[in-house]
Protein backbone atom coordinates (compact mmCIF):
# COMPACT_ATOMS: atom_id res chain seq x y z
CA UNK A 1 0.00 0.00 0.00
CA UNK A 2 1.28 3.64 -0.87
CA UNK A 3 2.80 6.22 1.64
CA UNK A 4 -0.29 8.51 2.65
CA UNK A 5 0.07 11.51 3.15
CA UNK A 6 -2.74 14.33 5.27
CA UNK A 7 -1.78 18.07 3.05
CA UNK A 8 -5.02 20.14 4.44
CA UNK A 9 -3.32 22.84 1.79
CA UNK A 10 -3.53 20.22 -1.27
CA UNK A 11 -7.93 21.39 -1.68
CA UNK A 12 -7.15 22.94 -4.78
CA UNK A 13 -4.66 21.32 -6.12
CA UNK A 14 -4.60 18.54 -9.16
CA UNK A 15 -2.97 16.72 -11.93
CA UNK A 16 0.03 18.90 -12.61
CA UNK A 17 0.21 21.11 -9.87
CA UNK A 18 3.16 20.36 -6.61
CA UNK A 19 2.18 20.21 -3.27
CA UNK A 20 4.46 20.17 -0.60
CA UNK A 21 4.61 18.64 3.02
CA UNK A 22 7.17 20.82 5.46
CA UNK A 23 7.87 20.63 9.33
CA UNK A 24 7.74 17.57 11.76
CA UNK A 25 5.94 15.80 8.72
CA UNK A 26 8.11 16.39 5.87
CA UNK A 27 11.17 15.26 8.62
CA UNK A 28 9.19 11.87 9.37
CA UNK A 29 8.51 10.98 5.62
CA UNK A 30 12.06 11.76 4.58
CA UNK A 31 14.44 10.61 7.66
CA UNK A 32 11.96 7.91 8.90
CA UNK A 33 9.72 6.61 6.58
CA UNK A 34 12.92 7.29 3.83
CA UNK A 35 10.58 8.40 1.03
CA UNK A 36 12.30 8.19 -2.22
CA UNK A 37 12.00 10.45 -5.62
CA UNK A 38 9.97 8.57 -7.81
CA UNK A 39 7.82 6.89 -5.74
CA UNK A 40 4.03 6.65 -5.67
CA UNK A 41 2.30 7.80 -3.08
CA UNK A 42 -0.94 9.02 -2.21
CA UNK A 43 -2.34 12.46 -0.84
CA UNK A 44 -5.31 13.44 1.04
CA UNK A 45 -6.99 17.11 2.47
CA UNK A 46 -9.17 15.54 4.44
CA UNK A 47 -11.75 16.85 3.19
CA UNK A 48 -12.44 14.20 0.63
CA UNK A 49 -10.30 15.56 -2.06
CA UNK A 50 -7.82 12.05 -3.10
CA UNK A 51 -4.79 12.64 -5.23
CA UNK A 52 -2.05 10.44 -6.49
CA UNK A 53 1.02 11.13 -7.22
CA UNK A 54 5.03 10.60 -7.26
CA UNK A 55 7.29 12.55 -5.06
CA UNK A 56 9.43 15.31 -6.97
CA UNK A 57 11.64 16.24 -4.50
CA UNK A 58 12.55 14.77 -0.46
CA UNK A 59 14.42 16.03 2.40
CA UNK A 60 13.55 16.29 5.89
CA UNK A 61 12.69 20.14 5.38
CA UNK A 62 10.14 19.92 2.44
CA UNK A 63 8.66 16.81 0.65
CA UNK A 64 7.23 17.67 -2.66
CA UNK A 65 4.45 15.63 -4.28
CA UNK A 66 4.14 16.30 -8.04
CA UNK A 67 -0.13 15.24 -8.61
CA UNK A 68 -1.23 12.72 -11.24
CA UNK A 69 -4.98 11.73 -10.73
CA UNK A 70 -7.36 13.22 -8.41
CA UNK A 71 -10.82 11.81 -6.98
CA UNK A 72 -13.74 13.79 -4.96
CA UNK A 73 -15.44 11.74 -2.49
CA UNK A 74 -18.84 12.88 -0.75
CA UNK A 75 -18.53 13.15 2.85
CA UNK A 76 -21.27 10.16 3.78
CA UNK A 77 -25.09 11.54 4.18
CA UNK A 78 -26.72 10.57 6.22
CA UNK A 79 -23.73 10.30 9.04
CA UNK A 80 -23.15 8.20 12.06
CA UNK A 81 -21.84 10.42 14.96
CA UNK A 82 -19.82 9.17 17.96
CA UNK A 83 -21.51 10.45 21.37
CA UNK A 84 -18.28 10.03 23.47
CA UNK A 85 -18.29 9.99 27.24
CA UNK A 86 -15.41 11.42 28.34
CA UNK A 87 -13.45 8.62 30.83
CA UNK A 88 -10.68 8.21 32.77
CA UNK A 89 -7.53 7.13 31.68
CA UNK A 90 -6.45 7.52 27.90
CA UNK A 91 -9.94 5.19 27.03
CA UNK A 92 -12.02 8.32 25.74
CA UNK A 93 -9.30 8.77 23.37
CA UNK A 94 -8.53 5.23 22.25
CA UNK A 95 -12.50 5.50 21.87
CA UNK A 96 -12.03 8.29 19.43
CA UNK A 97 -9.18 7.14 17.74
CA UNK A 98 -10.75 3.47 17.33
CA UNK A 99 -14.15 5.15 15.82
CA UNK A 100 -12.17 7.63 13.00
CA UNK A 101 -10.46 3.96 11.92
CA UNK A 102 -13.79 2.59 11.57
CA UNK A 103 -15.43 5.39 9.85
CA UNK A 104 -17.40 7.61 11.69
CA UNK A 105 -18.29 10.71 10.66
CA UNK A 106 -18.21 13.02 13.81
CA UNK A 107 -17.91 12.51 17.08
CA UNK A 108 -19.18 14.74 19.71
CA UNK A 109 -17.39 14.75 23.28
CA UNK A 110 -20.08 14.45 26.07
CA UNK A 111 -20.11 15.39 29.98
CA UNK A 112 -21.57 12.40 31.95
CA UNK A 113 -22.58 12.48 35.19
CA UNK A 114 -19.95 9.53 35.76
CA UNK A 115 -17.21 10.80 33.89
CA UNK A 116 -14.50 10.96 35.81
CA UNK A 117 -12.71 13.32 33.87
CA UNK A 118 -13.87 17.03 33.82
CA UNK A 119 -12.75 19.38 30.72
CA UNK A 120 -15.24 22.42 32.66
CA UNK A 121 -12.60 25.44 32.14
CA UNK A 122 -10.57 23.68 30.02
CA UNK A 123 -13.20 22.20 27.02
CA UNK A 124 -11.42 24.30 24.17
CA UNK A 125 -8.14 22.10 24.92
CA UNK A 126 -9.81 19.20 25.07
CA UNK A 127 -11.63 19.70 22.17
CA UNK A 128 -8.05 20.24 20.35
CA UNK A 129 -6.51 17.58 21.68
CA UNK A 130 -9.20 14.92 20.46
CA UNK A 131 -8.83 16.78 16.47
CA UNK A 132 -5.35 16.13 16.62
CA UNK A 133 -5.90 12.17 17.52
CA UNK A 134 -9.03 12.00 15.15
CA UNK A 135 -6.47 14.15 12.64
CA UNK A 136 -3.37 11.44 13.13
CA UNK A 137 -6.16 8.37 12.96
CA UNK A 138 -7.54 9.62 10.08
CA UNK A 139 -4.05 9.92 8.30
CA UNK A 140 -3.00 6.60 9.57
CA UNK A 141 -6.74 4.89 8.60
CA UNK A 142 -6.18 6.59 5.00
CA UNK A 143 -9.39 8.49 5.50
CA UNK A 144 -10.59 10.69 2.98
CA UNK A 145 -12.25 12.65 5.47
CA UNK A 146 -11.51 13.92 8.61
CA UNK A 147 -13.92 13.61 11.20
CA UNK A 148 -15.46 16.49 12.85
CA UNK A 149 -14.94 16.85 16.55
CA UNK A 150 -17.77 19.41 17.96
CA UNK A 151 -17.72 21.20 21.06
CA UNK A 152 -18.72 19.36 24.60
CA UNK A 153 -22.19 18.67 25.34
CA UNK A 154 -24.75 18.02 28.14
CA UNK A 155 -26.85 14.96 28.87
CA UNK A 156 -30.07 17.32 27.17
CA UNK A 157 -28.08 18.43 24.03
CA UNK A 158 -28.10 14.66 23.33
CA UNK A 159 -31.74 14.48 24.24
CA UNK A 160 -32.39 17.52 21.43
CA UNK A 161 -30.45 15.11 18.63
CA UNK A 162 -33.35 13.10 18.77
CA UNK A 163 -35.95 15.15 17.03
CA UNK A 164 -33.86 14.63 14.00
CA UNK A 165 -31.73 11.91 14.62
CA UNK A 166 -31.57 8.10 15.71
CA UNK A 167 -30.42 8.49 18.97
CA UNK A 168 -29.03 4.89 19.41
CA UNK A 169 -27.58 4.83 23.36
CA UNK A 170 -25.18 1.87 24.43
CA UNK A 171 -26.11 0.33 27.41
CA UNK A 172 -25.60 -3.31 28.87
CA UNK A 173 -28.95 -3.77 30.26
CA UNK A 174 -30.78 -2.51 27.59
CA UNK A 175 -33.66 -5.33 26.52
CA UNK A 176 -33.48 -4.50 23.04
CA UNK A 177 -30.20 -5.88 20.40
CA UNK A 178 -28.66 -3.03 17.87
CA UNK A 179 -28.45 -5.78 15.56
CA UNK A 180 -32.03 -5.64 15.70
CA UNK A 181 -32.33 -2.00 15.47
CA UNK A 182 -29.57 -1.85 12.51
CA UNK A 183 -31.50 -4.53 10.43
CA UNK A 184 -35.13 -3.60 10.97
CA UNK A 185 -34.44 -0.83 8.41
CA UNK A 186 -35.30 2.32 11.80
CA UNK A 187 -32.44 3.90 10.33
CA UNK A 188 -34.00 5.94 7.10
CA UNK A 189 -32.55 8.39 5.98
CA UNK A 190 -31.39 9.81 9.32
CA UNK A 191 -27.97 10.40 10.88
CA UNK A 192 -27.32 7.91 13.47
CA UNK A 193 -26.17 8.91 17.21
CA UNK A 194 -23.97 6.43 18.59
CA UNK A 195 -23.71 7.06 22.57
CA UNK A 196 -21.04 5.65 24.70
CA UNK A 197 -21.34 6.24 28.36
CA UNK A 198 -18.41 6.50 30.86
CA UNK A 199 -16.50 4.13 32.69
CA UNK A 200 -18.76 3.96 35.44
CA UNK A 201 -21.78 3.76 33.50
CA UNK A 202 -24.74 6.12 32.52
CA UNK A 203 -26.81 6.98 35.68
CA UNK A 204 -30.37 6.45 35.41
CA UNK A 205 -31.22 9.47 35.42
CA UNK A 206 -29.38 10.81 31.87
CA UNK A 207 -30.90 7.22 30.78
CA UNK A 208 -34.40 8.72 31.54
CA UNK A 209 -33.87 11.81 29.87
CA UNK A 210 -32.58 9.88 26.60
CA UNK A 211 -35.47 7.85 26.24
CA UNK A 212 -38.12 10.18 27.20
CA UNK A 213 -36.63 12.62 24.17
CA UNK A 214 -37.09 9.56 21.68
CA UNK A 215 -33.16 8.10 21.95
CA UNK A 216 -33.25 4.28 22.67
CA UNK A 217 -31.22 2.14 24.34
CA UNK A 218 -29.26 -0.79 22.77
CA UNK A 219 -27.09 -3.73 23.97
CA UNK A 220 -24.83 -5.87 21.58
CA UNK A 221 -23.67 -8.86 23.04
CA UNK A 222 -23.85 -10.40 27.18
CA UNK A 223 -20.86 -8.97 28.08
CA UNK A 224 -20.21 -5.58 29.75
CA UNK A 225 -18.00 -3.16 27.17
CA UNK A 226 -15.63 -0.81 28.46
CA UNK A 227 -15.97 2.69 27.06
CA UNK A 228 -13.41 2.13 24.66
CA UNK A 229 -14.49 -0.68 22.83
CA UNK A 230 -18.04 -0.42 22.86
CA UNK A 231 -18.20 2.40 20.23
CA UNK A 232 -16.13 0.44 18.28
CA UNK A 233 -18.20 -2.99 18.10
CA UNK A 234 -21.14 -0.47 17.53
CA UNK A 235 -19.86 1.31 14.36
CA UNK A 236 -18.45 -2.15 12.74
CA UNK A 237 -21.97 -3.76 13.14
CA UNK A 238 -23.43 -0.87 11.85
CA UNK A 239 -21.21 -0.52 8.82
CA UNK A 240 -21.59 -4.27 8.03
CA UNK A 241 -25.60 -3.88 8.05
CA UNK A 242 -25.63 -0.39 6.15
CA UNK A 243 -23.24 -1.86 3.69
CA UNK A 244 -20.25 0.16 3.63
CA UNK A 245 -18.01 -2.33 4.36
CA UNK B 1 -25.71 -4.54 37.01
CA UNK B 2 -25.08 -6.42 40.02
CA UNK B 3 -20.98 -6.59 41.26
CA UNK B 4 -19.35 -9.49 39.73
CA UNK B 5 -16.62 -11.75 41.04
CA UNK B 6 -14.63 -14.13 39.48
CA UNK B 7 -13.63 -17.26 41.78
CA UNK B 8 -11.69 -19.82 40.47
CA UNK B 9 -12.51 -22.17 43.42
CA UNK B 10 -16.06 -21.58 43.23
CA UNK B 11 -16.37 -24.19 40.14
CA UNK B 12 -18.12 -26.97 42.65
CA UNK B 13 -20.50 -24.66 44.33
CA UNK B 14 -24.56 -24.84 44.41
CA UNK B 15 -27.15 -23.06 46.39
CA UNK B 16 -26.28 -22.84 50.30
CA UNK B 17 -22.50 -23.31 50.17
CA UNK B 18 -19.92 -19.90 50.91
CA UNK B 19 -17.49 -18.96 48.35
CA UNK B 20 -14.54 -16.50 49.11
CA UNK B 21 -12.42 -13.75 47.54
CA UNK B 22 -9.47 -13.11 49.40
CA UNK B 23 -6.30 -11.05 49.05
CA UNK B 24 -6.05 -8.23 46.55
CA UNK B 25 -9.35 -8.65 45.32
CA UNK B 26 -10.84 -9.51 48.63
CA UNK B 27 -9.42 -6.04 49.45
CA UNK B 28 -10.80 -4.27 46.03
CA UNK B 29 -14.24 -5.67 47.10
CA UNK B 30 -14.15 -4.74 50.55
CA UNK B 31 -12.13 -1.10 50.39
CA UNK B 32 -12.74 0.46 47.26
CA UNK B 33 -15.98 -1.07 45.93
CA UNK B 34 -17.47 -0.87 49.23
CA UNK B 35 -19.52 -4.36 48.94
CA UNK B 36 -21.94 -4.77 51.81
CA UNK B 37 -23.50 -7.76 53.85
CA UNK B 38 -26.97 -8.40 52.52
CA UNK B 39 -26.23 -7.01 48.88
CA UNK B 40 -26.80 -9.30 45.68
CA UNK B 41 -23.53 -10.15 43.68
CA UNK B 42 -22.84 -12.90 40.52
CA UNK B 43 -19.70 -14.71 40.81
CA UNK B 44 -18.37 -16.95 37.61
CA UNK B 45 -15.48 -19.92 38.27
CA UNK B 46 -14.32 -18.59 34.46
CA UNK B 47 -15.23 -22.42 33.52
CA UNK B 48 -18.89 -21.97 32.77
CA UNK B 49 -20.15 -22.07 36.16
CA UNK B 50 -22.63 -18.83 36.86
CA UNK B 51 -23.70 -17.98 40.48
CA UNK B 52 -25.97 -15.45 42.27
CA UNK B 53 -25.19 -14.65 45.70
CA UNK B 54 -25.58 -12.50 49.13
CA UNK B 55 -22.58 -11.01 50.53
CA UNK B 56 -21.92 -12.60 54.01
CA UNK B 57 -19.23 -11.12 55.43
CA UNK B 58 -17.02 -8.60 54.21
CA UNK B 59 -13.81 -7.16 55.55
CA UNK B 60 -10.45 -6.22 53.10
CA UNK B 61 -9.47 -9.78 54.36
CA UNK B 62 -11.72 -11.53 53.19
CA UNK B 63 -15.42 -11.16 51.28
CA UNK B 64 -17.91 -14.51 51.70
CA UNK B 65 -20.80 -14.69 49.40
CA UNK B 66 -23.18 -17.33 50.21
CA UNK B 67 -24.60 -19.06 46.55
CA UNK B 68 -28.43 -18.78 45.87
CA UNK B 69 -28.20 -20.35 42.67
CA UNK B 70 -26.21 -22.17 39.87
CA UNK B 71 -26.50 -21.98 35.90
CA UNK B 72 -23.79 -23.58 33.90
CA UNK B 73 -23.59 -22.57 30.19
CA UNK B 74 -21.52 -24.53 27.71
CA UNK B 75 -18.32 -23.62 25.84
CA UNK B 76 -19.06 -22.30 22.51
CA UNK B 77 -18.63 -24.65 19.61
CA UNK B 78 -17.84 -23.73 17.21
CA UNK B 79 -15.19 -21.34 18.54
CA UNK B 80 -13.85 -17.97 17.61
CA UNK B 81 -10.52 -17.68 18.07
CA UNK B 82 -8.09 -14.65 17.24
CA UNK B 83 -4.29 -15.24 16.17
CA UNK B 84 -2.81 -11.92 17.52
CA UNK B 85 1.02 -10.47 15.90
CA UNK B 86 2.92 -8.98 18.83
CA UNK B 87 2.90 -5.66 18.26
CA UNK B 88 4.74 -2.64 19.56
CA UNK B 89 3.85 -0.35 22.69
CA UNK B 90 0.95 -2.08 24.29
CA UNK B 91 -1.29 -2.23 20.86
CA UNK B 92 -1.12 -6.22 21.19
CA UNK B 93 -2.15 -6.17 25.09
CA UNK B 94 -5.60 -3.68 23.56
CA UNK B 95 -6.09 -6.29 21.12
CA UNK B 96 -6.07 -9.01 23.64
CA UNK B 97 -8.36 -7.19 25.78
CA UNK B 98 -11.05 -6.01 23.58
CA UNK B 99 -11.36 -9.39 22.12
CA UNK B 100 -12.07 -10.70 25.36
CA UNK B 101 -14.67 -8.20 26.00
CA UNK B 102 -16.36 -9.03 22.81
CA UNK B 103 -16.37 -13.02 23.48
CA UNK B 104 -13.27 -14.56 21.31
CA UNK B 105 -13.27 -18.23 22.95
CA UNK B 106 -9.53 -18.08 22.68
CA UNK B 107 -6.27 -16.42 21.72
CA UNK B 108 -3.08 -17.33 19.78
CA UNK B 109 0.14 -15.07 20.33
CA UNK B 110 1.69 -14.89 16.83
CA UNK B 111 5.05 -13.79 16.19
CA UNK B 112 4.65 -12.43 12.68
CA UNK B 113 7.62 -11.14 10.45
CA UNK B 114 7.24 -7.54 11.11
CA UNK B 115 6.26 -7.72 15.12
CA UNK B 116 8.52 -5.27 16.44
CA UNK B 117 8.13 -7.07 19.90
CA UNK B 118 9.61 -10.44 20.14
CA UNK B 119 9.16 -12.51 22.60
CA UNK B 120 11.98 -15.19 21.78
CA UNK B 121 13.28 -16.76 25.54
CA UNK B 122 10.43 -14.90 27.00
CA UNK B 123 7.76 -16.66 25.38
CA UNK B 124 6.34 -18.01 28.96
CA UNK B 125 6.17 -14.53 30.72
CA UNK B 126 4.38 -13.11 27.66
CA UNK B 127 1.76 -15.21 27.78
CA UNK B 128 1.64 -15.30 31.33
CA UNK B 129 0.82 -11.62 30.80
CA UNK B 130 -1.47 -12.21 28.23
CA UNK B 131 -3.45 -14.73 30.42
CA UNK B 132 -3.70 -11.99 33.27
CA UNK B 133 -5.17 -9.25 30.97
CA UNK B 134 -7.51 -11.95 29.74
CA UNK B 135 -8.51 -12.32 33.07
CA UNK B 136 -9.34 -9.14 34.27
CA UNK B 137 -11.16 -8.44 30.72
CA UNK B 138 -13.48 -11.40 31.40
CA UNK B 139 -13.98 -10.63 35.21
CA UNK B 140 -14.46 -6.68 33.73
CA UNK B 141 -17.02 -8.05 30.97
CA UNK B 142 -18.83 -10.47 33.04
CA UNK B 143 -17.91 -13.76 31.13
CA UNK B 144 -18.78 -17.03 32.23
CA UNK B 145 -15.87 -18.39 30.42
CA UNK B 146 -12.70 -16.84 30.47
CA UNK B 147 -10.95 -17.61 26.60
CA UNK B 148 -7.54 -19.61 26.58
CA UNK B 149 -4.80 -18.18 25.60
CA UNK B 150 -2.43 -20.99 23.90
CA UNK B 151 1.22 -20.74 23.47
CA UNK B 152 3.04 -18.40 21.36
CA UNK B 153 3.20 -19.57 17.30
CA UNK B 154 5.01 -19.41 13.65
CA UNK B 155 3.33 -18.38 10.54
CA UNK B 156 3.78 -22.57 9.09
CA UNK B 157 1.40 -23.24 12.11
CA UNK B 158 -1.08 -20.84 11.58
CA UNK B 159 -1.09 -22.33 8.19
CA UNK B 160 -1.44 -25.75 9.61
CA UNK B 161 -5.02 -24.87 11.48
CA UNK B 162 -6.61 -23.89 7.98
CA UNK B 163 -6.96 -27.76 7.54
CA UNK B 164 -10.01 -28.08 10.13
CA UNK B 165 -11.02 -24.30 10.75
CA UNK B 166 -12.11 -21.49 8.40
CA UNK B 167 -8.67 -19.13 8.54
CA UNK B 168 -9.29 -15.72 7.80
CA UNK B 169 -6.75 -13.34 7.41
CA UNK B 170 -7.48 -9.43 7.68
CA UNK B 171 -5.22 -7.32 5.01
CA UNK B 172 -6.20 -4.51 4.36
CA UNK B 173 -5.85 -4.88 -0.14
CA UNK B 174 -7.75 -8.34 0.24
CA UNK B 175 -10.48 -8.19 -2.21
CA UNK B 176 -12.98 -10.21 -0.39
CA UNK B 177 -14.61 -8.62 2.20
CA UNK B 178 -15.34 -9.99 5.91
CA UNK B 179 -18.57 -9.35 5.75
CA UNK B 180 -19.39 -11.34 2.51
CA UNK B 181 -18.00 -14.33 4.01
CA UNK B 182 -19.36 -14.05 7.56
CA UNK B 183 -23.19 -13.30 5.46
CA UNK B 184 -22.21 -16.46 3.07
CA UNK B 185 -22.47 -19.58 5.27
CA UNK B 186 -18.29 -20.09 4.67
CA UNK B 187 -18.40 -20.62 8.69
CA UNK B 188 -20.55 -24.10 8.38
CA UNK B 189 -19.53 -26.05 11.82
CA UNK B 190 -15.48 -25.25 11.55
CA UNK B 191 -13.89 -22.82 14.32
CA UNK B 192 -13.38 -19.42 12.61
CA UNK B 193 -9.54 -18.12 13.01
CA UNK B 194 -9.44 -14.70 12.56
CA UNK B 195 -5.50 -13.15 12.09
CA UNK B 196 -4.37 -10.29 12.87
CA UNK B 197 -0.87 -8.93 11.48
CA UNK B 198 1.80 -6.94 13.50
CA UNK B 199 1.53 -2.36 13.25
CA UNK B 200 3.66 -2.81 9.84
CA UNK B 201 1.42 -5.45 8.28
CA UNK B 202 2.02 -8.99 7.27
CA UNK B 203 4.44 -9.53 4.46
CA UNK B 204 3.47 -10.75 1.03
CA UNK B 205 5.66 -14.58 2.11
CA UNK B 206 3.31 -14.78 5.22
CA UNK B 207 0.45 -13.91 3.03
CA UNK B 208 1.23 -16.71 0.28
CA UNK B 209 2.51 -18.87 2.69
CA UNK B 210 -1.34 -18.74 4.48
CA UNK B 211 -3.34 -18.37 1.48
CA UNK B 212 -1.62 -21.74 -0.23
CA UNK B 213 -2.87 -23.44 2.84
CA UNK B 214 -6.30 -22.31 2.32
CA UNK B 215 -6.62 -19.30 4.49
CA UNK B 216 -8.72 -16.51 2.92
CA UNK B 217 -7.48 -13.05 3.12
CA UNK B 218 -10.58 -10.56 3.75
CA UNK B 219 -10.80 -6.80 4.13
CA UNK B 220 -13.22 -4.99 6.26
CA UNK B 221 -13.92 -1.35 4.89
CA UNK B 222 -11.34 0.96 2.85
CA UNK B 223 -9.69 2.46 5.63
CA UNK B 224 -6.34 1.03 7.20
CA UNK B 225 -6.91 -0.30 10.67
CA UNK B 226 -4.40 -0.37 13.75
CA UNK B 227 -3.60 -3.88 14.99
CA UNK B 228 -5.48 -3.00 17.99
CA UNK B 229 -9.09 -2.51 15.77
CA UNK B 230 -8.90 -5.00 13.45
CA UNK B 231 -9.83 -7.96 15.35
CA UNK B 232 -12.38 -6.06 17.82
CA UNK B 233 -14.43 -4.59 14.32
CA UNK B 234 -13.98 -8.45 12.85
CA UNK B 235 -15.20 -10.34 16.25
CA UNK B 236 -18.26 -7.86 16.14
CA UNK B 237 -19.21 -8.49 12.02
CA UNK B 238 -18.80 -12.03 13.21
CA UNK B 239 -20.54 -11.95 16.19
CA UNK B 240 -23.60 -10.04 14.75
CA UNK B 241 -23.56 -12.44 11.62
CA UNK B 242 -23.78 -15.53 13.30
CA UNK B 243 -26.39 -14.24 16.20
CA UNK B 244 -24.51 -14.25 18.74
CA UNK B 245 -25.22 -10.40 19.62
Amino acid sequence: MALHFLIEDAAGSGPGDVVRLTGAEAHHAAAVRRVRVGESVTVGDGRGAWLTGTIAAASPKEVAVEIDSRTDTQAASPRTVLVQALAKGDRDELAVQAATELGVDAIIPWQAARSVSRWDAKAEKGVARWRTIVREAAKQAHRAWIPAVEGVVRTADIAALAQTSLVLVLEPSASERLTTVADAGAVADRDVVLVVGPEGGITAEELSTLAEAGARPVRLGETVLRTSTAGAAALSVLSAAHGRW
